[in-house]
């Protein structure tokens, strides 16, 4: 069995395409080394026709497919199990632009084009593509649209669903749907494009994508503000909003416990508002003069200021010292995983929720573990914090991962569940958080899911055990 | 068999909310008065819990359920058929704004509250919401998400669709959904929301919906510009996108011919830029200040000037003459049907395409039709195009339809297709262009619908013979 479907794999994308020897953790191996599976083979198409052909030949031969990026997703949703019977479909050498369309503001992007490559590519037509993510310069626009990425620049764009107008997707029974549409509007019949979008490679495979682009902006200025607590992080998105409308790129909101992890371990980086209890980052695009967008963002300051709503504020005067206020807000990561493991949470709730939810999970998690760290920073534009629990200080940090993140985790995801939140803002599903889906998901919706999921791959050929 | 269903239904909402005598053309006659219907009872819940009733109701007696909002859709999908067995849901009774969260700049409707009253709402919290059409004083919000409604704004703001965070639904089995996320991130499974969205009430019926708003803009400018051709227009639209970023927040085109007959049938309104082959209206917003607005897009139209692609232009100096302008686009559909019927495309494109696309097709329509007249106006921006054909002069306007129709829709669809675009931009499937999206769409696509169809729908309680 496996012989023969070797052998039609083999056929389908060349000898040399079919890996099933050597080191495959490259793979195998998700990007936080939480999942390490066994795949039957490593698949690598060059194309769509032979991406059809390979799961054409799984579907005969029952065995299931899992398709993979640039394999930096956080939720195992992209590398096999450990049955060695599953097909890892790697989308890695179709990594064409198609086509670039200037008048129309569009782009035709392959699959395992990386994201990086396709900012560069709008970039040299003097065009914006601005979906933006820490691991943009390996992640690549399939796995982004397979798990509706987010990222920086939210706010003002969108999520990746958002700047994407049609999709090439490889059905389960091997047709290719060509909806690579460069359309702004079109209502014939259902959106299967934002089905697609975010199913994490259990409803189809994603081969190409049409995405929007933007103006590039004539200049972009970046603010670190200081506020006293969580309300007045709110009320200065308000400000922000009605002071700049669509120039208002970005709003990042940093605790201080998650700075003071990034001053204990990067001493290096600036510190321009020390001891704040919230740090916003402010970024304003304008299109049409620096000049223009300083005196924009320095009104909003000085309003701010006048409000009450902010106590102190720092403007980069400079392109580089602009790139190193956001550096500051993207070390925070990385100071913690220097810390030692921690309980992540990739969260949305309504703005208008964030300071009460705060409130009361941090107190709630003080009286069940205390000593813990909240290290919370996040997109609060969006409704998104990253809400991660840290081990109190002499508490061992992997023990307390192994032993405490089931009940972290449901007195986190109760709050969230209360407060109409969402228990994965940006990362997906999964393996990770199937259960959590399971249990707290409407039934009504799970049903629906479940539908859809047997209507369109009815002999769970792709990616099962993941999301559902 | 009906007299059990009508008890059923009086049980459910009431006796005095079920109709079944005297004239009811208010439900059962499209707008267009193309299509009338014959209900078995036309049935107006008054809350959420009733819509389950009735859904249950009609499910076991297996009857089918055609919901309608304001009854303002253009293709027929909101009305009844002939046979006298449907029940015709009203969702107009449910029209409450159930709240505005300002801090999370969203606002929760019911289906039935007309466009109008939720734009009016949010603008008594300092808010915008920005979806914008001709039918506002009467469409509903249901039915505005029922068909991913479009209008004048969705260059800057988007289809219905991009305003929609979460919607309430009954689904095909009485059960209710409710997803009134106010979230602006969600990766927590399938995207039910934008399945439902479009989905003309074939697929559940939506009974609320959570909306984003906007900031008001501080000043709103609008002017017209004078172009030679269609690719000047296009050259315009790139400027203007580089010039103004997301304050561009409309860009209309209109022919000369479309100007002409509002000329002709509204001598009283202006006619700024007289003779025009092509005459262009765009709309800039601007957070700041009007100085601000006017300065930027000034300098625009200067540079368009100096570039060679528009031949003149005019800028309102007042609200009231922006409103002038907006009037003579806004007249053009009225100057149409006064003219006499004509055969009606709402048509997309990619925009880089539509030069190409209306020169092949103007002559292919020539040559087959001698003398009849395109009226060619849209939203240039989006590429949806409204492009429309009117008998020869002297020709019976009626009988050209009647005879024509499939003809003309031949040639424009054929072309439209060959150019990857879209036969229904903004106005849906309905009863009209069903057998266009059998013959056109791909058969992929459509096989996936059809199984979506089938697994959430599976009795075909819902809207039975529209889309599909």
């Amino acid at each position: 069995m496996n012989a023969a479907l070797l052998d039609a794999l083999r056929a389908a994308v060349g000898a040399n395409q079919v890996l099933t020897d050597g080191d495959l953790s490259a793979y195998e191996l998700d990007w936080r080394k939480r999942w390490r599976g066994k795949a039957l083979a490593v698949v690598r198409p060059g194309s769509t026709a032979e991406v059809a052909h390979v799961v054409k030949a799984c579907a005969s031969a029952g065995a299931s497919i899992v398709a993979q990026g640039g394999n930096t997703g956080l939720v195992g949703g992209g590398v096999p199990d450990a049955s060695g019977r599953q097909v890892l479909l790697s989308l890695q050498r179709m990594n064409r632009v198609r086509a670039i369309d200037r008048a129309n503001a569009t782009m035709t992007l392959e699959a395992g084009c990386v994201l990086k490559a396709a900012q560069d590519a709008a970039a040299g037509h003097g065009l914006l593509f601005p979906l933006s993510l820490a691991a943009e310069g390996s992640c690549t626009i399939g796995g982004n649209l397979a798990t509706n990425a987010g990222g920086t620049q939210v706010l003002r764009f969108g999520n990746a669903r958002e700047l994407c107008l049609g999709l090439e997707v490889v059905t389960a029974r091997g047709e290719v749907w060509n909806g690579l549409s460069g359309l702004r509007k079109d209502n014939t019949g259902y959106d299967l494009r934002d089905l697609m979008i975010g199913s994490e490679g259990t409803l189809g495979i994603i081969t190409a994508a049409t995405m929007k682009l933007h103006p590039l902006p004539a200049a972009q200025l970046t603010a670190f503000a200081s506020c006293t607590d969580l309300s007045a992080c709110v009320a200065l998105l308000e400000l922000a909003r009605r002071h700049l409308g669509a120039a208002l790129t970005g709003f990042e909101v940093m605790g201080l416990a998650a700075l003071e992890l990034v001053a204990k371990h990067f001493p290096q980086l600036p510190r321009p508002l020390p001891g704040a209890a919230w740090t916003v980052l402010l970024d304003c695009a304008d299109a049409h003069s620096e000049a223009q967008a300083r005196a924009r963002i320095e009104a909003l300051l000085q309003a701010a200021l006048d409000d009450g709503c902010i106590g102190d504020a720092v403007l980069a005067e400079s392109v580089a010292q602009a790139r190193a206020l956001w550096h500051v807000r993207e070390s925070i990561p990385l100071a913690q995983s220097l810390e030692g493991p921690n309980i992540k949470h990739d969260i949305a709730l309504p703005v208008s929720a964030i300071p009460g939810f705060v409130q009361r999970t941090d107190a709630a998690l003080q009286a069940a573990f205390p000593g813990s760290r909240v290290i919370n920073f996040g997109h609060l534009g969006d409704g998104n914090l990253h809400y991660n629990l840290q081990a109190a200080p002499g508490v061992q940090a992997q023990a307390f991962l192994d032993q405490q993140e089931a009940a972290v985790n449901r007195i986190v995801y109760d709050a969230v569940v209360a407060c109409d939140g969402s228990i994965s803002a940006e990362h997906g599903i999964g393996a990770l958080k199937r259960h959590e889906l399971r249990e707290r998901k409407s039934p009504v919706a799970l049903a629906m899911m479940k539908a859809i999921k047997q209507a369109l791959d009815p002999q769970g050929t792709l990616n099962p055990g993941r999301v559902l």
